[in-house]
């Protein structure tokens, strides 16, 4: 049995997130099934993780199992010939067969995107955050420092009582603005459900001075889900790659 | 009565285009229901010109009267507060009894984006065409020159026979290439039936090498629409400004 890799885009707007669910449309379903036309095998894919409804991917990673003979050029071109329009497989690859998408991930980028311009960008409402205040970005670039490094982010977890360790490794987080576009990157070890989006709706509140700077270590401090900005919407973020070599 | 200029930008892809039809969600349609809930007038508007269902606007240009005492500002912002998510007012402005946003448009500048590389961009699907062919933008450009200037445009119109005069004059014609993505930028003093999808068409036919550089000529002077290329799909085509002043 061969090992395949797969890096996939997909625009998150219409399916209801990664993982199967029954009678519910999602990316890993979608995919299975076109697996299985053009294998006529009965496939199930691993991905790095799984992905919210209504997020987005541009590089998601999935290995799977197929005694497939197509090369992997090929087979990526067939595979996408049986995807609907809103998915698409941007890589195809034999792997080791010890290769494992989800347990092998050593650190994964999201991006989160925000226009605050006076007037939506209506080309790009599936894809970013609007707000009407005027976010001030150096704001939340000095407030988000104190993310950095190995933390409890308990805080900005939405599971409650969570199960397992909440301590996570943020290896990069930025935060630019171009015109009336913020963009925050942030790279970690790994993600607590709705991580991203709880930094990006607690960082918010500093850019447009609901909140003091200070706010956030006070945030991190008090690992306490309350205590943080509400969930930013699931529009504006992407899973921009996954990282498997250190 | 006030005579109220806007400026609005819309995605063509879920309307049958700008003007009213019965039973049909058109842009049109939606703005008038729109401003006859906030105004509680019966409001006819008139824009620049139609779109075609499927072709989008960046800044397409419409007046109407009314009554109302809103300031401009705060009027723009009422409109888009009854609008759906997929066409917003830019501006809006108080315009002299005579202005008419149809007959005293001097120019249109269109912009019809293409995309060539191996996998299509999702996020942009419905905004770009994708081709698999690569294209040589230089040859493009070169074909395209000869398009430039006052000609009778009848090969590129698809109402056939027309009715009246098919001679316009483009005053700008350019091909700009950055990575896998093209964008025609196409401005004339009026535009025919479908004319800029028939030329992007046409230049496609270049691109791709499957004509010379020379045919473009020949098209035009042919004035034969069956001699010109295939129509390219609406959903690269944008209608980005109309201008109003030489």
């Amino acid at each position: 049995m061969r090992n395949i890799k797969l890096i996939l885009s997909y625009d998150g707007t219409d399916f209801h997130g990664w993982q199967m669910q029954p009678g519910l449309r999602t990316v890993q379903e979608t995919l299975e099934n076109a697996l299985a036309e053009l294998t006529h095998e009965r496939i199930r894919v691993n991905a790095s993780g799984r992905t919210d409804t209504g997020v987005h991917a541009i590089g998601q990673v999935v290995n799977f199992r197929s005694e497939t003979k197509l090369p992997a050029d090929v087979l990526m071109r067939a595979i996408n010939a049986h995807l609907p329009d809103d998915v698409v497989v941007r890589a195809a690859a034999d792997m080791p067969d010890t290769f494992d998408a989800n347990r092998d991930a050593k650190r994964k980028l999201y991006r989160y995107i925000i226009h605050d311009g006076p007037v939506p960008d209506l080309f790009m409402r599936r894809y970013c955050h609007h707000t009407r205040y005027r976010l001030d970005a150096a704001a939340m670039a000095r407030a988000a420092a104190c993310l950095r490094g190995q933390h409890d982010f308990r805080s900005f977890e939405t599971e409650w009582p969570n199960r397992a360790s909440s301590v996570r490794t943020i290896t990069q987080l930025t935060i630019h603005r171009r015109d009336d576009w913020l963009w925050l990157d942030v790279e970690a070890d790994g993600f607590l459900y709705n991580m991203v989006r709880a930094i990006v709706g607690t960082l918010i509140n500093v850019g447009r001075s609901y909140w003091p700077e200070t706010r956030v270590a006070e945030v991190l401090e008090a690992r306490d889900r309350t205590q943080a900005g509400p969930t930013a919407p699931a529009r504006g973020l992407f899973l921009m790659r996954v990282s498997y070599e250190d």
